[in-house]
């Protein structure tokens, strides 16, 4: 269960195997690549499995192309690690190559990580999975490269919300500045991360906040998208995620709406919360889930009983919170 | 010239004013505060200066409503220190109060400070003010209390664009990390700064991505705020500040350019550049200035000629590029 027992494992492995998790975020993706270049650094053959595609805005960090698919035909691997998987279904079809690896090991930083492997190095104080790895590498007294640097300053700062959410610790902030040392570029990777959207996004953008209202004396805000908004933009559907935030992050506002019409015809509501009001019973009302600060939920309506229901179930969560 | 030498400063004098410069940003008023608690630690009395209001965003800090305008009627104080000023003019009005006192301190880390008074404390490695109080109150031994924290959170965080840009060293991690320890919560500071906008604001946003367009095979972006869109928004003057970046940071764009109709009329252009266009030559042309990645202009003529104009000088300086 600690970082001395990995060693064990890594001295007695050549062929390892890396699994990121599925809609992979900078956290899995970072920590990955980061691992691998450790590992290659000591002599090992390492492998990268994800079973989806890297996202746009992570494929300036190195190697992030380099990983595969799976196929139900690989070899077994000496080794096997699921990075930043809170559980064996979070690796989808990928899962196939953690089971047949002789030995696994699980490194995460999730409070609901279910010990799933041969050795489990969980640490939830971690604000992400980078953080741990970075330990790792200090462990095996290594020189951290500048490629390990740049994916591990990735990983944290895209867990973190660029070192600002309240998961950030002292911790998350020291090991940023020894990465820094390590001669990285911050303000490129930041560009890179969070400044570089499509100007088809930024279109979409300016047609959402053309459509925003507020609500219940300013503490509530909504935004509509349309299908005709996605075409008449040019902006693909998962161009929305986190457009809510510029509801919520209104002065007086508690709780953020989106309602963007989906392909099929049903409409997706993302809330966000400033922590006032528990978005996850909103959406569990509308038979979706998530969490206090942030949740959702699909729904078969037309677009404007949608928002008319959803008003109506705010309104009365506001006069219960009084 | 060192930190031993203000500590002998300090022993000596009882009343002490510290002096921001005009149009305070995040790091003169954070600087201020956070100096003014540490020297209140040690039994001194002191009075804050400022010749313009607080910006309502650092409005949150503890005592950021004790600045004293100047009325030219002050006592003269013991210790006079300028805290942020590059040189005596950045004082506004209040340099009176900096002139009148028995002994001077200049702390800064501008590169283009002129060493104006008796005593001066400048650090131009520094990426903030804040980095060399947090410096200082370390040499005096003395805890650093939760809201002199916040304060530097505040001026570092300000002054680093939340510790991203390139001016950011693993100092300035580090000092944050010591500044969380002293148990501050830096998502709600970055809330507070960063992501509390006025529904005026982000209706002036909206309007403001309507007119965007491309130009140069979408290396330049440009925006356009006329004087209806800030009537019909609501939004104040000051409410365009940095609206420009969401031109810059689109995806293969160069340069952006946000052009605003001011109150007399005349066309005020912002330039920002992603870095392989100097934009100070481009501000230079229309008789305005600034950096090579942030510059601007103050141009007398109709909109529409300010654009031509502007684009067809753009036009030539890629050319040149080529």
């Amino acid at each position: 269960m600690t970082i001395k027992d990995v060693h064990l494992y890594l001295r007695q492995s050549e062929r390892i195997a890396l699994i990121a998790h599925i809609q992979p975020d900078g956290d899995t993706i970072g920590s990955c690549l980061a691992l691998a270049d450790i590992l290659k650094a000591e002599g090992k053959s390492v492998d990268l499995y994800c079973q989806d595609n890297v996202p746009e805005a992570l494929k300036f960090l190195q190697d992030s192309d380099q990983f595969l698919h799976c196929t139900g035909n690989e070899d077994a691997y000496d080794l096997a690690i699921a990075v930043d998987c809170s559980d064996k279904e979070r690796m989808g079809t990928c899962s196939s190559v953690f089971d047949a690896g002789r030995h696994s090991i699980n490194i995460d930083h999730h409070i609901s990580n279910t010990m799933y492997a041969e050795l489990n190095l969980v640490d939830t104080n971690a604000a992400a999975t980078g953080e741990i790895i970075y330990a790792l590498a200090k462990s095996l007294n290594k020189q951290i490269s500048r490629n390990a640097a740049e994916a591990l300053y990735a990983a944290i700062s895209t867990d973190t919300g660029s070192f600002c959410f309240s998961s950030t610790t002292s911790r998350s902030y020291r090991i940023a500045a020894d990465l820094l040392d390590c001669g990285i570029d911050a303000e490129r990777i930041t560009t890179l991360l969070y400044k570089s959207n499509r100007i088809e996004r930024i279109r979409l953008l300016g047609r959402a906040l053309n459509s925003l209202s507020l609500y219940e004396n300013g503490k509530v805000a909504l935004m509509i998208i349309t299908r005709e908004d996605l075409s008449a933009s040019g902006a693909l559907d998962s161009e929305t995620e986190n457009l809510v935030n510029y509801a919520k992050d209104i002065m007086g506002v508690e709780l953020g709406i989106l309602l963007k019409e989906a392909a099929d015809g049903s409409i997706k509501a993302s809330f966000r919360s400033k922590g006032n009001i528990d978005v996850s019973i909103l959406a569990g009302r509308f038979n979706g889930g998530g969490h206090k600060a942030a949740s959702g939920a699909s729904i078969k309506m037309e677009m404007g009983k949608v928002k008319e229901s959803i008003l109506a179930a705010v309104h009365e969560m506001l006069k219960e919170c009084r």
